[in-house]
C-alpha cells in the first residue's frame, strides 16, 4: 500500500522545492492532509502526497509547511512510527492530542494577517474549507484552494489505479441498482433536489452493486456519481469495465463517462439545478465547477443511511459468512495449538496461516483489512502490523491478539480474540476478563430505536472503568456489507459528536470492541459484530437489541471466572453453546474438536 | 406563583388587543417566551407575561401571536393542564415534541419574506436571538428586539419582587466574597477580559454569598452583576438591602445600584472593553445597550463552573444538611404508617406533614421546589402538584411517590421515595425494582474526569430498557449548595447535547432519578443527590466516582428481590445500613423505630 520508503535527505529537498513552488505563487502555509476527491480512509498512492512529501508512511496524518516550520499532526496510534520515519527530516511530529490544536486550528490560530493558507481544493472538504475560511479570514487571512503545490514538485507521481470492475450479483446483492437508483430519486424528490453528486466510493459501489480493488481491503473502484432525474452517470476509467459490464449497466439506465469528466459535468448543471450534496462528503475543489447559481441541498449521502441499513436478506448471507469465517478461524486455531512450542511461529505466520485458511472458504473474496497479530508489547499497539522487519515470534508466556477479518460475497467480518501462550499472568487475566465483561454488557444491551450511537458507549465502559481503566479508541464502528470495515453513520464511541446521523436503526452493523492496552507490556481487545434488531415496540416506543453474528470461540484460559457474575457466565456460556452448533457442520477432524473443547461451559 | 386565573374571553380581549398594537408596529408576529431578564427558571410574576396573555398557567411555554394564529407550545407535561385552560382562548396548543418544530423553528419556516417578528429584547438570550434573526434573514423577514409590546397592553402588571436580602454566612459560606470576586478577576484576566456581566441570579448569589426569596424555592434576589477590574457592581432594589448589609458589602468593595441603572452602566462601558459574556445567559435586549466598539469575549460565566465545584468544606456541611432531611423524612414516614388507616390523609396532608417535619430541623430555610405527593394516576406526571382543588386521597392500594427538598444553609436537597399503600401489584414492584436497578447502577459507577454528563445517562437506563422501558425526562439535573435545585452545567440525559461545558468535575452535585410512568395508572420515580468524588488517578487517567448523599431508606416492600442481582442486593443493605448508622443519633421513639425497620438487611 504504502510508496517505496525514502532517505531523509530526499524528504529535505522536496520541502525545499515545495518552499519555493510556495514562494512564487505568494502562499504562507501548505496544508497536506492525507485525502484524496472521494475523501477515502484508504488512500491510492496517487494521492499518498503527504507520504511522499514528509516521509511519514503511517496512513492518517496532516502536514503543514511554511517558510520556517514543517510539522505532522498524528495521532497517538502514529507516534513511535512518525517520531522513527521523521528524524532528521526537519519536520516536527506534533503529537495530535484531546484539548490540543489540531493542524486546522493551528493554522487558524497563526497564519499572520495578509497570509494565504493554501490546500488543494480536490481533496478537501466543503465542509473543512468552509470551517478553515471563515477563521482565516477572522484573522484577514485567507484560504486558495485552487492549486495543487504539491503536483508541481511531485514530478514521479505514481499512476491512478487501474483493477477491474465487477458486479456484486445476486443471491447476495439483494436489491438491484435499478430499485436502489429509484429509491433514491424518490429521496431526492422527497428532499426537493432534482440531482445528486456523490465522492464517496462505498456509497457507489453500494449504489450499483459494483465492486473493485483499487484500494486494499475496500472493494471499492475510483468513480464520481451523478444521479439526476432522468439519468445515472458513472464517471470512471471506462478500461476497467468490460464491455458486456457495459452493456447491461447501460440496459440499467447508467451512463459511463471518463473520471476526468467530472468536472465538465458539475460545471455543466443547469442552474435550475437543485443539487444534493453531503458537504463532509464532497470537496470543495470538485463543487467550484458547479455555477454558482445552482442550489446546494445539504445533508448525509441518502445511500449512506440506505447501505447502513441491512436487509433481512442480507443477514441471511452474512450469517453465513460468519459461519464461514468463523470456521476458518477455527481451523487456523486447531493449527496454532498444536503447532506452538512445536514449530517456529511468528507473527507473520499467523498472518499467512489464517489468511490462507480464509481463503479456502467458499464466498471469500479478500481481507477485510491488514491482520493485527500482536504478541505480548506488540498488542500495546492498537493498529501494530507486523512486517518482514519487525515482529515477533511467539514464544515464552503471554498473550496474543489476532485482529482479523475477510471480505466475503455474502459479507465484511472483523474479529478480535486472545489467545493465551503459555502461562498468562493473573493481571493479564484480569485484563482480558474486564474486556469481556464490556464485551458482554453492551451486547446484552436493548435501547430506543434511534438513539445516538456514541450515547451506547459508557454501557460497555462502565465495568472497565469500574477498575478506573480506559482506552483512547472508539468501542464500535459500523461495518459494511461485503464493502468497507469501518463505515458509518453509526459510532459508538463517546469521543465522536452524537450527531443525529449516528442514530441507531434496525439492520446497521457495529462492531463491540473494546479493550487495555498496557504500552511496553501486552493489549487486550475482544471484538465481536453485531446486527441491530427489533427488540419490539412498548407503550414507550420502538426499541432495538443486538444479534451478536460473530461466531468464534472467546478462549477461556484467558479469564478468571471469579470475577464473572452469574449473568455474565450465562451469556458466555450461551454463546459458546451458539458458535459449537453453528460451527459444527463446516468443520472435522483437529478443528471439530478444537471447536468442541474451546467452547465447553465454564460455570 | 402564578397569577390569577381568569376567563377564556379576558384572553380573547387582550389578543385583540395585542393585535391591534402589533398591527400599528407593523409588526407580524409576537414571540412571548416564559423568560425574564435573568433568563430563570422560575419567573417572578412581574415576567409572567405569558401567563397572562395566554391563560397557560403552566410555568414554561412559549406563545406565538400572528394576525391569524395564536398558538402556544408546551412539552409533553403541560398537555393535559394547557388543553384545558386554552379550551375556548382561541389559542392552539402545539405539542412540543422530539423531530417537531419548536416555536423559534416554527417562526423560521413560517415567516413570509418582508414579515417583521418582534419579541422582547429584554427577556430573550442572545444566542437565541442571533440564531432567530439569521434564520428570518435568509427568508428576507426581520427580527426586531427593541418593543415590547405586552407592556403596552398589560396595564395592571405587576410590581418587581421587593423580598429583604441576607447574606450567606459562615461557616456554611466556606469561601468569602472578596476571595471569589478575585477568584474570578483571575479568570477574568486569563480569558483576557477586563469586565464581565452576571444576568443570572444564582450566579450573582453565589459570587456575592448574599440569598434572597424573590422567586419562590430559589433563595435568590432580582440582580444583575458588573464586575470590573476596579470595583465589582451589584444592580438591584436598594430598599432589600438593610444599612448594615449594605455596609458590610461597601467594605468587601462592591457597589451597590439601582436594578434600573444597568442599562446606563452598560452603555457607560469604556469602548476599549473587553466584556466576558455568556450568549446563553444574557440577554441580546440588555447588550443593546453596550457601545458597538465593545469587544465581547464569549463563554460560559465562570461562576457558573466555580459553583458547581462544591468544596470539601462544602461537603462537610452538605451532608449534615442531609442527615438533617433524612432525619425529616423518618419522622414523617413514621407518622404516615401509623396514621394511614386510620385518619383521612390526602396528598395535600402529605405536603403539610413533611414540609412541617423539615421545618422543624436545624438550618431549614424553605422547601426546594413544589412537593410532589402522588397517588396512582397522578404519580404518572412526573411534574403533578396537588392542589386544594384536585387531588387524591390516599387509600386502597398502589403506591404513593413523593419527591421533595428543602433549602438548608448547609445546602439544597431533592429526593423521591417510593411508598406501598395496601398491596401494591406486581405490576408494580416490577417498575419500582427496575428503576432501583437504573439507580444502583449509576450510583456505582466510575468514570473518567471530564466525561461529558449527558454520556453517563445509558448506565442508568440499560437496565431499564432491557424490558422495553423508557423515561422522558432526564436522569440527573446539577444542585446548588443553597442555592437553585436545577443548577448545572452537568446534565445526565441523553436527551441533551453534551456540550463541552457538561463535563463531570469533582465536587458536582447531581440527582440520579429515573422513574417509569403509566398513564393513568401509576407513576414510578427513585431520586438521590450524588456528590463528584476523586476515584484515583491510574496510568489511564484521573477518575471519578459518586458519593449517594441523600440519606433516606428505599422502601424494599415495593420491590421485588429476586429481581436484583447479587451485587444489588449487596449495594442495597450496605446503602441501608449507612443510613441507619447516620440517621439514628438524630431520631428517637416511632421515627428511630421506622428507620431501624425500613433499613433492614433484605439479602
Amino acid at each position: 500500500m504504502s510508496i517505496q520508503s525514502l532517505n531523509q535527505e530526499s524528504v529535505v529537498q522536496r520541502l525545499a522545492l515545495t518552499r519555493a513552488v510556495m514562494e512564487q505563487n505568494g502562499i504562507y502555509a501548505l496544508l497536506v492532509p492525507s485525502a484524496d476527491p472521494h475523501l477515502s480512509e484508504y488512500l491510492p498512492v496517487y494521492w499518498q502526497g503527504r507520504q511522499w512529501l514528509s516521509g511519514f508512511q503511517g496512513s492518517v496524518g496532516t502536514l503543514i509547511v511554511t517558510p520556517t516550520f514543517a510539522g505532522l499532526w498524528a495521532d497517538s496510534r502514529y507516534w513511535e512510527q512518525a517520531s522513527k520515519e521523521l528524524a532528521d527530516s526537519t519536520i516536527e511530529l506534533v503529537k495530535l492530542q484531546p484539548g490540543q490544536p489540531g493542524p486546522l486550528e493551528w493554522l487558524a490560530e497563526q497564519a499572520p494577517a495578509g497570509a494565504t493558507v493554501s490546500v488543494d481544493g480536490a481533496v478537501f472538504a466543503l465542509a473543512s474549507a468552509r470551517t478553515l475560511e471563515g477563521q482565516l479570514n477572522d484573522r484577514g487571512a485567507k484560504l486558495r484552494t485552487d492549486i495543487d503545490v504539491l503536483n508541481l514538485v511531485w514530478t514521479d507521481r505514481p499512476e491512478l489505479p487501474n483493477q477491474s470492475i465487477y458486479e456484486h450479483l445476486p443471491p447476495q446483492a439483494t436489491v438491484s441498482r435499478v430499485d436502489k437508483l429509484n429509491l433514491l430519486r424518490e429521496t431526492l424528490h422527497a428532499r426537493n433536489a432534482d440531482a445528486h453528486f456523490i465522492a464517496t466510493l462505498d456509497d457507489i459501489a453500494w449504489l450499483f452493486n459494483l465492486r473493485g480493488s483499487d484500494v486494499s481491503f475496500n472493494p471499492v473502484f475510483v468513480s464520481f456519481a451523478l444521479i439526476e432525474s432522468e439519468r445515472a452517470t458513472l464517471f470512471l476509467d471506462l478500461n476497467k469495465v468490460d464491455v458486456e459490464l457495459q452493456g447491461r449497466l447501460q440496459r440499467d439506465g447508467v451512463t459511463l463517462r471518463d473520471y476526468a469528466e467530472i468536472n465538465a459535468a458539475l460545471a455543466a448543471l443547469p442552474v435550475t439545478t437543485r443539487l444534493l450534496i453531503d458537504p463532509a462528503r464532497v470537496t470543495c475543489g470538485l463543487l467550484s465547477n458547479v455555477n454558482s447559481e445552482v442550489a446546494f441541498v445539504e445533508g448525509l449521502n441518502p445511500t449512506t443511511i440506505a447501505k447502513s441499513q441491512k436487509s433481512l436478506d442480507d443477514a441471511f448471507h452474512i450469517r453465513q459468512a460468519m459461519e464461514q469465517d468463523g470456521a476458518a478461524l477455527c481451523e487456523f486455531f486447531a493449527w496454532f495449538e498444536k503447532a506452538l512450542g512445536h514449530e517456529r511461529i511468528t507473527e507473520l505466520t499467523i498472518d499467512e496461516r489464517l489468511s490462507a485458511a480464509r481463503a479456502r472458504r467458499p464466498g471469500f473474496v479478500s481481507l477485510s483489512f491488514n491482520t493485527i497479530a500482536a504478541f505480548n508489547a506488540n498488542g500495546a499497539m492498537p493498529h501494530y502490523h507486523a512486517t518482514e522487519q519487525e515482529h515477533a515470534v511467539i514464544e515464552g508466556d503471554g498473550l496474543l491478539l489476532i485482529d482479523s477479518g475477510g471480505q466475503y460475497l455474502g459479507g465484511t467480518t472483523d474479529i478480535t480474540r486472545m489467545i493465551p501462550v503459555g502461562t498468562p499472568s493473573r493481571e493479564q487475566k484480569h485484563d482480558c476478563t474486564r474486556v469481556l465483561k464490556g464485551v458482554i454488557a453492551l451486547s446484552k444491551a436493548q435501547f430506543p430505536k434511534g438513539i445516538l450511537s456514541p450515547l451506547l458507549d459508557s454501557i460497555a465502559r462502565a465495568p472497565i472503568w469500574a477498575d478506573n481503566v480506559d482506552y483512547g479508541h472508539g468501542t464500535g464502528h459500523g461495518v459494511g456489507y461485503f464493502l468497507n470495515v469501518h463505515e458509518g453513520p453509526q459510532v459508538i464511541a463517546y469521543q465522536a459528536k452524537a450527531a443525529p446521523q449516528t442514530a441507531m436503526l434496525p439492520g446497521m452493523i457495529t462492531s463491540i470492541e473494546p479493550g487495555t492496552y498496557r504500552p511496553g507490556r501486552w493489549g487486550v481487545r475482544i471484538e465481536n459484530l453485531v446486527l441491530n434488531r427489533e427488540a419490539g415496540v412498548s407503550e414507550f416506543g420502538a426499541f432495538l437489541k443486538f444479534e451478536t453474528l460473530t461466531l468464534c470461540p472467546i478462549d477461556t484460559r484467558c479469564l478468571e471466572p471469579s470475577l464473572l457474575t452469574h449473568e455474565e457466565l450465562e451469556w458466555l456460556d450461551a454463546y459458546h453453546a451458539q458458535v459449537r452448533d453453528r460451527l459444527s457442520p463446516l468443520l472435522k477432524g483437529a478443528a471439530l474438536e478444537w471447536l468442541e473443547t474451546r467452547t465447553e461451559a465454564i460455570s
